[in-house]
């Protein structure tokens, strides 16, 4: 389940510091249940750790998210962590008094080029509606909630999604990908194959008057990053996960990502069949896993890698033209030159 | 250097919350010039993951620390690392928005046994103020800063610290440990060889009238922690220093945890002698590094294995009684008592 | 430099165990002097654990590679190690008697689609003969040393090389790949954003006589691997090293690697700018490191991902026919034909 | 299940090389059966990675064991993990041919004080000989095996063990260590919780005539390690057994430990209770899992830290003054003196 909440200040509505909102929140909620006491088995995985994620020293100890997952900016991450601790204690009274603490998780991204990062908008009030609009709809895409702000491949990025089902002689289970997409190079893009960043660029476009394309008119290499987080159904042990989230490099790989030295790319995978509760009733208890890890983890893991590249490029497609903080602009890609693109190459083959 | 702020709200002053304030924040400045432009060498090591400390993907993919690292409650973490973030960006009022995001290091122990911890009460006020006060005086110890509220071995734990200098002929540098103790159970403890946790119990002791030493005497095994921080002036880099850190667990051993479930145990080591610039001059420069490994680190291990053992005592020795939310009760230890249990023992050899 | 034995008993040649042979080893020399007195500075990384590389714990902890880096088939793993090791001795005869030992340092793949591979058929006199030949000329590629008997996407794959200058203003470092490849599915090969795979198999050429295309044309998709090796004279820590290795994961994912369930995928970087003395003069010395790390870095990351996904594409471009152990075929990319196909791609852009 | 080899050459006898061999290898296996086909969940966990351990990266990546584990000395690992390849093979034909190759495990330590370490002198007959005569009766102590030639704290160390049982209200579950002892300085020698090595030095025993003590008497601090094996009935996945590993290192500074920086400190944990068959028969199957991790893993990591603490010193209880190499001598702890310590260390309490 997701929710989001975007906060965008409307059109060159300057806010007291640098100037337009252009941020959120989106949440990822493993089951619609109390989570603190039915955790989700999971997993982390840092393919560049220069960002500030919370919450993954413990889901490395312990195997399992026992909070919503928000995604937000990166100096937010200070409050939507706190606003996640309030939540937990709303909900579970007991937290830290009767019972432990609580492990909540944040991701973010920068999108300070389009948005008064400074400011840090995203505040309670933005979580908890997030939480409480979090439903099992088709999740909506582009710039919405943590997305709303960011860049990616040098176009507006965002939120994007995917998921593959697997054959039925692997297990039938479902995997999907929730990206948050703010990295990458415009002459990097490829999209199917297509090497897009070397025939479509911004800088190319009609930027906006008065401004220098060279200057403003796409993010720097260096302050990119993208959040991944991984769903499935299929019985993985945090072990497991783990072995998942290291294939979603490939996806990034795949639209032209090099992992780049100042994007922080991280991935968050859980599995909503294998629940621990806070309060067991026994020691030990039975528990369904993979027989054949083999099997199943290599048709996983090309679901992976598939929906990781799709979710990136769905980002692309929702995306739409903003103005941000200091006359800075995002153009959305041209979708019909690209389609246009990979037409005439697949009919060359 | 060190600041501290205590947050004591006087005996039995009950808050909205729960009660008493007994918690605080704690703040370690690698050096006193701005250390988002002048960034150290450092290394983040989790021995148990159970626990939230914030900013560890980072240090662990560019090897270093670049604001001050602030310890306090576990609950606490998200306004503690959002205060971080406003003092960086006070002083580097250029972040997020001319240049790249700032790292902030925030770690904890759980002090809900003692302290309203649901309050959240470490505010950006305390933050500043703990920044502001910090000095290179040596370090008060005890029942102060993000220690005041905090058990160690069921007594009164805190903060402690304790150094060492190394042989001229192994380079005469410096080795210092700074701990927030706040883990392991009364039995356990161990101090110079002697098992003083058999002979002497929290338990044992004079109780707070009307109340059962069993239920509430004592804080349970799974709530503890433990934060260290190793600071040196040898010329580490990150790997190095990491080598630093596991030998912090050897510390802890000798006095008596066995690294419980429930304790989140972590390290943070950095080097003053080994600088990175914010703004660099050049793409290359020299650097003093270790061109005996083996010898130099050999006698930092011992250093860091005696000062993390002695750090964690000092805060058992500058313990103090206190009485906490819902009449919890810390005894500090018998020091007195101790002395005599150790004398007896010497001189029986 | 690298040396390299070629283990080829001629067509059809069978030996006493499952016929013929048809593998070898790859021995890379970071520098032509003693290793072990001169190490370098060096970092490993593990994409997918599906393998038996040895002698990676060491050089995760000291950060260093002390002899030469062996590349031969699974099952050899054992034997060539201890070769490696009678090599260190003879070189140095104090090893384990005056000093301490040396950590030999071994990959794989498995070459048993094709090579008698349960014979371990690469002896100490191989070993030693590949390191004599060492040198720094052009490195052959394809079908040769540990790449004789190995399959890549379905082709005949093997060694390959490539490398990239850095610019001038980002140091004018070089960086190179050498790569042992062995992984991946047919369908999936990807050449220069091409889906190859989808219009080339080797399922769909013509087989040798009475076998079934399905059955042994290719090797099944769980027995793949690739060793990467990345050397660059740019002064990087071990930390840093580790951050190259990262990218070459982007290299494979290039050319089509979903980073297999049994794929064993490896990687090792060195750099020939670090020297540390086995018998130091002093504690400390000076030592060139990087002042601007993202710039630099940036700049070999992609290079690192272009090397790889180059030196991948060489060892199929360099593929030949071969027929191996119980009639095994395995054909060699027709790189006519991949031309054609790009061509017509790009001149319909 | 343990079966140990011992070469012993006789008092004096010198070899070709160096002079006596004292040396072995020791072999555990997690259960009588055939383990290609019936693997156990196991981890691996670095404490200090100076060391050759061979065959853990798969273990991490697949979270299990699927060969013996052997205990050697460092030269020789090579050929013990290749006669373990033979040994698979033998009892599973169709290794590298009908199915994929296999991972073995071999761990070491240095025992060049006392052996011929150069020779190299554990060889495929005695590996085979070692497994044949496995039993699951009490292990033998001491100078066995691969702790043939080992010191440990100074004094003749070797093969040790120890186990724990859990209270019923725990599970029951059992929990086993195994240590080859070979680390550690005279003066750190902690039993009990006495400082028996500034009682205690070998340095101040009789030494062999015409030697200096200074010299010879004690293996240098640089040349140690210890491995360790942990054993236990209880369902752990491979996360759980890794934090089994962790609690080692805790034992291992009760007796003294500074995890030196020349001291290979590794450590294997596997599950009996969790076994992957090689061919499943479906894809998913039912497994037994901790409910309440907490309460189960607490209590094992104690018995980890007991067990290893015990292990230990049992590896000195059952020491043997022994000559090897060079006239280089080893003491075997004074027993009876060590108690007498203990005893008025106990009185005077």
């Amino acid at each position: 389940m997701v929710g989001q909440t975007t906060l965008f200040s409307g059109h060159g509505a300057l806010q007291p510091g640098r100037g337009p909102v252009r941020t959120g929140v989106t949440i990822i909620l493993p089951h619609s249940d109390n989570l603190f006491l039915h955790k989700v088995q999971a997993a982390v995985y840092t393919l560049n750790g220069y960002g500030k994620a919370v919450g993954f020293e413990q889901v490395r100890e312990l195997g399992v998210v026992e909070s919503p997952i928000a995604l937000t900016n990166t100096l937010n991450v200070g409050l939507v962590a706190d606003a996640l601790v309030q939540h937990a204690i709303r909900q579970n009274p007991g937290i830290g008094i009767e019972t432990g603490t609580v492990n909540v998780i944040v991701g973010e991204t920068n999108d300070g080029y389009l948005n008064d990062i400074q400011g840090r908008h995203v505040r309670l009030e933005h979580v908890l509606a997030a939480i409480e609009n979090a439903s099992s709809v088709p999740v909506r895409e582009g710039a919405v909630g943590a997305g709303t702000g960011t860049l990616c491949m040098g176009w507006k990025g965002g939120i994007g999604t995917a998921s593959r089902i697997l054959p039925v002689e692997m297990g039938g289970f479902c995997l999907g990908a929730l990206v948050q997409s703010n990295f990458g190079s415009p002459g990097d893009l490829v999209i199917c194959g297509v090497p897009v960043g070397q025939y479509l660029s911004p800088l190319r476009l009609p930027q906006a008057s008065g401004t220098s394309p060279e200057l403003n008119s796409f993010q720097p290499a260096d302050r990119g990053s993208v959040m991944i987080v991984l769903a499935t159904d299929a019985p993985l042990d945090s072990r497991q996960l783990s072995r998942l989230c290291v294939r979603a490099g490939a996806g990034l790989a795949r639209v032209g990502s090099n992992y780049g030295h100042g994007s922080g790319d991280f991935v968050i995978a859980f599995s909503t069949a294998w629940i621990n509760e806070h309060y067991p009733e026994s020691i030990l208890r039975s528990q369904q896993v993979l027989a054949d890890e083999g099997k199943v983890m290599e048709a996983l893991f090309r679901g992976v890698v598939e929906s990781v590249e799709e979710a990136v490029l769905n980002t692309l497609a929702a995306g739409v033209d903003m103005t941000g903080r200091d006359q800075h602009r995002a153009m959305s890609l041209p979708v019909e030159d690209v389609l246009a693109l990979i037409r005439r190459f697949r009919n060359s083959l």
